[in-house]
C-alpha cells in the first residue's frame, strides 16, 4: 500500500539491482527505514529480531532468502546449510517451514546451476500468491463495505472497527482484515476505522501507521473502548484476522478479540473474520476446548514500549515486582462470528459455510 | 489497609499533633509518599493537582480542609473564602460539593468561636462515615466470596477479577469493589485477584499496589485477558465499582466494564457491583439512553505513563499525529449484572431491587 504517496510492499526485489529490501518494522510506527538484506545471515536476522513479522511475509521472506544464498552457491550442501539455518530463526512459524520445503520440493531435484534462476522464480511465485490471496479477500470484503454504504445516506462514513494489526505490514501487501478498508478506500468510499490498541505490544499502532500513511481515517482507541462504540450506535461492521481458525469456524486471534465479538454479538453488529485459507487448521474442532494459548513473556504487560524525547524505550506501569499475565491469543466461538472473509468468498462461520468454500476438505 | 504491615488510611488527622496527612497519590505504584496539608491552599492543590483521588476521598480532604481554615480564622468571610477555593478544584466532584453543603449547614449557623471544634468534628464524621459505609459492603461482599469458598476444596483460591481501581485509595478505608476482597483476606478466606490493567491511565497498578502492600495474591493481565480467563473457567467472580448507578440497576463505569460483564454473562460468572448507595442517580433510568459520557484528553490514549530508569515519564505509543478517541466510562445495562453490592446488603440490579433496600427512596 501507499506510504506518502509511494506504493510500497513490505518485501520486494529491486528491478534494477535484484537487491531484496525489506521494510525494517522494528522502528514503526516512529521511524519508515527500508533496507537492504544482501546475504542469508541478512535474512536470518531479519525473521529472527523481527525486523518482518507476520507469517505469510515470513514465508516471502524465507523463499527470498533461500534465492539469495543458492544465487551464491546451489550446491546441496549449502542448500541444506541456508534452509537449517532459515529454519532455525522463527520455531513455531508455520509459513517458515511451509516455505521452506516448497523451496525443497522445487528446487532439490533441479541440477544445481539451474537453482538459483528457479529459487528467484519461487520467492516471486509465494510473493504474488500471497498478494493474490490478500487482494481476493479484500474484493468479497468490499462488498460487504459497499452493502453497508448503499444503506446509508451519501457521504456518510462506514464506520470500522479492527483489532490488532492484520494489515499490509505482516503480509507482502493488502493485509487480511485491512484489505476491506484499502479496496473500499481504492472504490471511492468513505470509511472511518476504530484501531483497538491491543495491549500489550500495541499493534493497533502499526495499524494506524498503515492507515495514516495510506490516508484512512481512523482513529486510535484503547481495547476497552469499543464495546461502548458498538453500544452507542457507532460502529457499522468490525474486520479482524486470525491466527488459526477450527474446521468448525472457531476464530484463535489476538487476546481480547474475543470481547469485541460479544460487544458486536450484544448489539447487533456485523463481526466478521478475514483469512486466507492456509491458516485453516482443518484438524481441530472445538476451538476454546482444543487450542491451547501461549503464555508470553510478563514484561509485555508490565512495560509499555514507546518514544520518549526522540528515543524508543520502555517504561514500568505496574509496581516492582508484581506478577502479570500474558496469554496471547483467545478463542472466539463461531456462534459469535457473522462470517468468513477467504479467498474464495464470504461464508458461514461453521463446517458447512467452510467446506462450501473448500469441498476439497471434505473428509 | 495495610503498607509493609502498618495499617493506613488515604487521610487521616494525627492524633499527636493535630495535622492532616495525606498519601500523596502522585507517585504511586511507584513510590508511597506521605505528606502533611497545614493551609487551605494545600489542600486546594492537593484535591486539584489529584494527590488524593476518587469521590469519598475528595469529599474527607474538603471537609479536612474546611476544618483546618476555619480552625485559622472562623469568621464568615473566611468561610466564604474557603469553601469557594476548595469548590472550584474539581468542578464535577459531586462528593465535594456534598461535604462543602454539608459544612455549610453544620456549621454557619454555630456563633464563629465555636467552629473549629464543630469542623474538626464533621470532619471526623465524614471520614468515619465513609470508612463504616466501606466496611459494610465488604461484610455483604464477604458472604459471596465465602459462599463460593466454600464450594471448592478447601484451601482452593476463590478468584476474583476487577476493573480499574474502586479501591481503599479511592476513598478513606477498603474501598468499594476492593472491600468484600480485604474482607475475605482477613477471615482467612484464599483469594487471588486478577487486576485489569485499565487502559488509558491503568489503575490496575494502583490496585496491584494496594493489594500487594496488604499481602493478597494477584496478577496484573491487559484488559483484553478477561474473556480469555472467564472462557477457560479461571474467574468465579467479577467485582467492581461504579461511578454511578441508576435506580434502574444500570452501572456506568470506567470504560471496558461493560465488556467484562459481558463475557461474565456469556460463562456464567457472577457479576456484581460494589456502590456506596450516595453514587445511585435516583433521577435516571435507562444508563445507556441517558448518561453522557465523558471523552477526556488524547494524550492519555496516545501516550502511556511509567516508571523509566528510576524517573516518572511518558512514552507516546501512536505514530506522530494520529488522532485518539478517549470516551471515559461505559454503561453496564442491569441485565448484566447479577446483583449490587450496597452498605445495605445485595440486591437484584433493578428498581425492585434497590427500593427494597431504600423503600425511602420510592416516590
Amino acid at each position: 500500500m501507499k506510504v506518502g504517496g509511494v506504493h510500497y510492499r513490505s518485501i520486494w526485489r529491486d528491478a534494477d539491482s535484484g537487491e531484496v529490501r525489506i521494510i525494517d518494522q522494528r522502528w514503526l510506527p516512529h521511524e519508515f527505514k527500508v533496507v537492504t538484506l544482501s546475504s542469508l545471515d541478512d535474512f536470518a536476522v531479519a525473521i529472527r529480531d523481527m525486523w518482518v513479522r507476520g507469517a505469510p511475509l515470513i514465508g516471502a521472506t524465507a523463499a527470498y532468502g533461500m534465492a539469495e544464498a543458492i544465487a551464491r552457491d546451489p550446491s546441496d550442501a549449502n542448500f541444506e546449510h541456508s534452509s537449517k539455518v532459515l529454519n532455525a530463526t522463527r520455531p513455531t512459524a508455520v509459513n517458515l517451514a511451509w516455505a521452506l520445503e516448497r523451496c525443497r520440493a522445487a528446487l532439490m531435484p533441479l541440477r544445481p546451476e539451474d537453482r538459483a534462476d528457479a529459487a528467484w522464480a519461487l520467492a516471486h511465485e509465494v510473493f504474488e500468491e500471497d498478494i493474490d490471496i490478500n487482494r481476493r479477500i479484500g474484493e468479497h470484503g468490499l462488498a460487504l463495505i459497499r452493502d453497508i454504504a448503499a444503506r446509508k445516506p451519501a457521504g456518510e462514513p462506514v464506520r470500522l472497527l479492527t483489532h490488532c494489526n492484520a494489515g499490509w505490514l505482516a503480509t507482502v501487501d493488502w493485509g487480511t482484515a485491512t484489505s476491506p478498508m484499502y479496496h473500499a478506500h481504492e472504490a471511492g468510499i468513505p470509511i472511518h476505522v476504530w484501531v483497538d490498541e491491543t495491549r500489550p505490544r500495541n499493534q493497533g499502532a502499526l495499524t494506524s501507521w498503515e492507515l495514516g500513511v495510506h490516508g484512512i481515517p481512523h482513529t486510535y482507541v484503547v481495547d476497552n473502548a469499543g464495546g461502548h462504540l458498538m453500544q452507542r450506535g457507532m460502529v457499522d461492521l468490525v474486520i479482524t484476522g486470525t491466527d488459526r481458525t477450527t474446521a468448525h469456524g472457531d476464530v484463535c486471534n489476538k487476546i481480547g478479540t474475543y470481547l469485541k465479538a460479544l460487544a458486536a454479538h450484544d448489539n447487533g453488529v456485523p463481526f466478521y473474520v478475514a483469512l486466507p485459507s492456509p491458516t485453516i487448521d482443518w484438524s481441530l474442532g472445538d476451538g476454546v476446548a482444543e487450542i491451547p494459548i501461549e503464555e508470553r513473556p510478563e514484561r509485555e504487560v508490565t512495560h509499555v514500549l514507546g518514544m520518549s524525547e526522540g528515543r524508543i524505550c520502555d517504561v514500568q506501569v505496574t509496581p516492582e515486582g508484581t506478577p502479570g499475565g500474558n496469554p496471547a491469543f483467545d478463542v472466539t466461538p463461531n456462534r459469535l462470528v457473522t462470517g468468513l472473509i477467504t479467498e474464495r468468498g464470504v461464508c458461514e462461520a461453521s463446517a458447512e459455510g467452510l467446506t462450501g468454500l473448500f469441498p476439497e476438505k471434505v473428509a
